[in-house]
């Protein structure tokens, strides 16, 4: 594939080429590589994330799906971000594309899904627009808020950090990536009670997840195959790379992680906390060899 | 057409049915409806204004345009919509969707134009989202922030009111649509020094605008057909239904009206200001007589 291509350059190269000189100042603590923006705009002691995200058919969903189920996803998927950063979601803006001749019971479907998926999460769909198109897609923008003392980036890592995941991993494409349910009550008790030095969602997979909140935060990682927590009749590889787990994944020093590990079993008994290797410094990382190739890009 | 497609049930009755029963607390003073959302978020005294808007290729701009010009295109449109309620921009995301094949020189160029807008208004671009997909789209999510005093919406107009427009309108598909300059400076100082009843940006054009403005203020409206400001080379016609000139459009009390005019005129030398009509009570209104089919929608 031609460099010169979107496909050819890959997603996070073009996002680096884009982003390279676009105006920021001060109020932006956190542009573009997080799971969220963070920006000074709220009163003091707060700050505002700002995040955007999209849904586009036969990409990230198939054309026969209930649109009940995208409009859940469209949402959750935004909303898990917040979770990434110990926030809580505020707002969300709707844009709609979609062919003309599309059915109105599709999309008042669709909102159904949105609109269940933003009062569990107690958020604000404010307005948004509408536009035709010849692919249908959803985009989101959510505004959400994190107490400044516990907002979590994904660049903090430590080499001798703990890695954690929760929940299972793998297999999302069987239905998971379209009913999860984002950890906001977890991304917010985890950054309130033991403040992870990194943590963000996993919408990409371990395989390339973990790799990029080592690049971010400048160390390598171990991984033990074996403790990877995998759904169902899955394999460890499909736990690696499947991706769509929107599970949360952190970096929490050693000396905290026992302590950690007690509290969340009082806390959350329904959702694992799994210990699936640490993080160790730049160079001395060792990748999991399930398959050399999805590998090539992220040695550490 | 058939109602039960969303050609035949048309964009703003398709908002209606959508936005109906979503989920909105006390924090949102606007939702859906108006050029902006605006949402008790800032420090006391002020709002923060929340927008999103969208191009799509072969609907908002042709295959062949410069990615320079789409970028400022796409960022303008939201600005101009922070304008009209007298708002300042803060904080722009950008979703991207462009096939797999698409040049990545074409997303630089574009970038650049995002960036050359976003400086001219000090806009910080912080980030956004892209992805796979079969048509090429940019999606803004911009925040902006307002003195609480100093908001206008689009549904304050009184019968009687004088009916204001900036610039000159017509013939935007010339190129206008790709280079209009957003009205920051003039909707701020409008909102600060004569805190128009109503004020919204025209996007769809006065024939389609001006009525949405009406019937959100529950008042009619008559317009004196020659006094349209036309653009070079325009019909009344073309100044009346053409659609993407993004000026202003407002309300302004009889009282203040003449002040107004003169003030303007010491303050924006290159920008004109006209009186087109006033409103009148609901059930008065008389629309002007260029195409009865392009009108039976909004009869006031």
């Amino acid at each position: 594939m031609s460099a010169c291509t979107l496909a050819g350059l890959g997603e996070d190269a073009l996002v680096r080429r884009l982003m390279n000189k676009v105006p920021s100042n001060a109020d932006v603590l956190t542009g573009a590589g997080d799971d969220c923006a963070v920006v000074k705009s709220l009163g003091k002691g707060w700050l505002q994330l700002l995040k955007t995200d999209c849904v586009v058919e036969d990409v990230h969903f198939t054309r026969g799906t209930r649109p009940q189920r995208v409009g859940w996803k469209a949402l959750a998927r935004a909303v898990s971000d917040i979770a990434s950063m110990g926030g809580t979601p505020d707002h969300a803006l709707v844009t709609l594309l979609a062919p003309p001749e599309r059915r109105v019971a599709d999309m008042v479907q669709l909102y159904a899904g949105l609109r269940k998926c933003a009062r569990k999460f107690s958020i604000n769909i404010i307005g948004g627009e509408t536009s035709q198109s010849p692919v249908f897609a959803v985009v989101i923008s959510l505004t959400g808020r994190v107490k400044a003392a516990h907002c979590v980036r994904r660049d903090g890592a430590k080499a001798g950090d703990v890695i954690f995941v929760t929940g299972w991993l793998g297999g999302s494409r069987r239905g998971h990536h379209l009913d999860f349910v984002p950890r906001i009550a977890e991304g917010q008790w985890l950054a309130a009670n033991f403040k992870p030095h990194a943590m963000m969602d996993l919408s990409d997979g371990l395989a390339k997840d973990l790799p990029r909140m080592a690049q971010a935060s400048d160390v390598g990682f171990v991984i033990q195959k074996g403790s990877l927590p995998r759904n169902k009749n899955c394999t460890a590889e499909q736990a690696w790379s499947d991706g769509e787990d929107h599970e949360l994944l952190m970096a929490v020093s050693p000396r905290m992680s026992g302590k950690l590990e007690s509290a969340w079993l009082g806390r959350f008994r329904s959702t694992r906390l799994t210990r699936i290797g640490c993080f160790v410094p730049k160079g001395r990382g060792c990748a999991p060899s399930f398959t050399a190739k999805s590998w090539e890009h992220f040695a550490s």
